[in-house]
């Protein structure tokens, strides 16, 4: 199935926007076995979309078009597929239903413009935003062996709309490429050294498998592929590949598929029964975000204190102001003191924390920009590592927070049997 | 001058790099007054390279090509430009040298492909690359009545080049359209209610006048564009129209170009010498984040305490627990009293608080999810006023945070004189 996708938005040409939808249909598409050969962006132009719309209909099995949904004068998208197709615009009342209602809930009078949030082009199917106000569209252009989905262009609605209602359709289609896709998910280690340490495979990959490095600030994701139409003898190969994987960097691999960093470490948690808290200086708050983005994190995670300040330090995390002195905040035992200071403070079971340069001003040649110390105490040890990161201020608050959850990961998997435990 | 994108590779198509090189290139055309009018990515294939070429060549005065132009066997670029303008490849001996110097000097044996680096179609002029081996390419093709520049789709080589070759050589023609961007940068109001409030402004858009809307979780962002030969024409009909934005909603524009609130409230602070801190339930610490996402920020930003546990509310922040029985977490009483205990526990001037249902569970009748009471405490008032979000849990994070930073941009503006003070 060969895919063509029509983002929509001046601000898309204009680069004031980056074109995160794009990518993000990309890698989903792919992991679904649709190959996506083109991307296309226009501006909010009905003549322009219409073209570039009849072209991709024409040439794609399946066209995602994005944008342009909104209720705003300059979302044209309704118009234009209703004109492309000979399908006029009809006002959808359960839709209209809905957006009354969601305004009343918000206790705001609907605006004027609302109701061309619920005109549907004559024909197409509704498909549900479970984030937002205008719904996904659907259409089977038969005529033209292609079918078209139709998707706002806000992230978190498209990829709603996405994942609950544009992937079992496309699950339910026959004709995707068999490919077999598997994500292992590493931490605490970088692309390059886990290249090296990876090695040579070329005895093990070739044109129907293939392996691809994923970095990111939260880790590098390993994402295995393997194109056979016999999908047993696809996971064989992926089978073999992983463990060679295993082998050369198994203490990294935390995990597959989606997962993440902090779900791992909220299961730890939750086995082991334990609370954690997080201290924070150059992290800002970062972990606890973090921490939270998890529903239910509330099981385990019960809050953080961000010491910004020296003052915060030592207040309230109880750190000595002769160790600032002696070794300034950016040092191993500040972070080691910050670390129990929360489990104190907040009576909790393990206590994280940072401490670090995240730049740019504020380096020296002993602690240069990207230097973070992280702690880590729980009711039997104290621990900190230093390590050495980037110049970017934005990339090292990612870094840092990633390599504090890591450490907490790698303490629990080493020490945290439920017997090495003295509850508090 | 209207320009197309033509970027390459199958590593954007599959989401696996983003397609960073298209904004950045259409925020710098934008600049430069060149129309983005369309971008393309399609993958290492010369057959559909070469239509896509073709077909952007017609449609366009100027067209910028990017990747394909490595050393790899699937960098077929040089081949493709070969083909379409009917201009056989050349070894151009001066980039031949300066290839075989590149290696020289780091102490590398030139690898066998390196030649095909050297390789130019003729008539092209070739474009200095400042940080690679690959150089640029430039084609006139007049008969076409297009220009057509081939870039490196490294970022770095692509900046170095453009900046150093094709913007001069596009500054030295005539033809370039006269645009004129300006941003107004909106807070606490969402688009539909920020279009209901701007009202008809029909009366002054048209072709050369244009509004757009660019909504996110930080707040709506306004974009004027005005094309005008005569700049200060253009000018005068953007500050005409700001006028008429800035008289209906005046309160809610908070600067211009790439201002953010954190910094408008930095600013704030800064000039009213005060210091602030974050107590945080339903944010996580993403307040705290946002704020220290600032360099410099440790001026006026001191801490914060994310008390997710309603038992750390009560320790760390004394809020009583008769209030969490008698009113929930989610209340009036419990906002207010967490953002006047951040002011005590860290010592600071300013608090601010959040306590809420980000979801997807919790919701209850009367507070479903997407439900956030926003505290404000300083040395003589609090405040806390009730907000009603979405129902995703990402983006409620993200939309409590910006409404409670809001809150406190807003309060430092009504009543934050200096003379309004009384010192700690």
């Amino acid at each position: 199935m060969k895919a063509h996708l029509l983002t929509i938005g001046d601000e898309l040409l204009i680069g004031q926007t980056e074109n995160t939808n794009a990518a993000w249909l990309g890698r989903r598409l792919s992991d679904l076995g649709v190959e996506v050969k083109r991307t296309v962006t226009v501006g909010d132009n009905p003549d322009t979309m219409r073209a570039e719309l009849e072209r991709a209909v024409r040439q794609a099995d399946f066209v995602v078009m994005t944008g342009g949904l909104g209720p705003t004068h300059d979302d044209v998208t309704r118009e234009v597929l209703a004109e492309t197709f000979d399908a006029p615009l009809r006002t959808d009342d359960e839709i209209m239903d809905r957006i009354r209602r969601y305004y009343e809930q918000r206790g705001h009078q609907m605006p004027p413009s609302a109701p061309q949030l619920a005109q549907v082009p004559e024909g197409f199917a509704t498909l549900d935003n479970p984030v937002g106000a205008a719904v996904g569209l659907w259409y089977d252009a038969s005529d033209d062996g292609c079918v078209v989905a139709v998707l706002p262009g806000i992230p978190e609605e498209l990829k709603g709309i996405f994942n609950g209602s544009v992937e079992p359709r496309l699950e339910a289609r026959p004709h995707l490429r068999a490919v077999t896709h598997r994500t292992l998910v590493t931490s605490g280690i970088g692309e390059s050294s886990l290249q090296e340490r990876l090695g040579d495979l070329s005895d093990l990959l070739d044109d129907e498998l293939s392996l691809a490095y994923l970095p990111s600030t939260s880790g590098v994701r390993l994402r295995l592929t393997a194109a056979n139409e016999d999908s047993t003898a696809a996971e064989q190969r992926i089978d073999q590949l992983t463990e060679r994987i295993r082998a050369r960097a198994g203490e990294h691999v935390i995990g597959t598929g989606d997962v993440t960093l902090e779900e791992v470490l909220a299961e730890q948690l939750r086995a082991a029964d334990r609370t954690i808290g997080s201290a924070e200086s150059a992290t800002g708050g970062l972990i606890g975000h973090r921490l939270t983005g998890i529903s239910g994190s509330s099981d385990y995670y019960e809050g953080s204190v961000v010491a910004y300040a020296n003052r915060v330090k030592q207040t309230v995390l109880g750190v000595d102001p002769e160790l600032l002195d002696e070794y300034g905040a950016v040092s191993e035992p500040v972070a080691v003191k910050m670390a129990a200071g929360v489990r104190e403070a907040l009576g909790v079971d393990v206590g994280i924390a940072t401490t670090g340069i995240a730049g740019p001003t504020g380096g020296t040649e002993e602690k240069p920009v990207g230097t973070v110390w992280l702690g880590y105490a729980d009711d039997v040890r104290t621990r900190a590592v230093r390590r050495q990161f980037v110049e970017d201020r934005t990339l090292n608050k990612q870094l840092f927070a990633t390599a504090a959850l890591d450490l907490a990961r790698r303490e629990l998997e080493r020490h945290g049997d439920a017997e090495d435990w003295v509850p508090r």
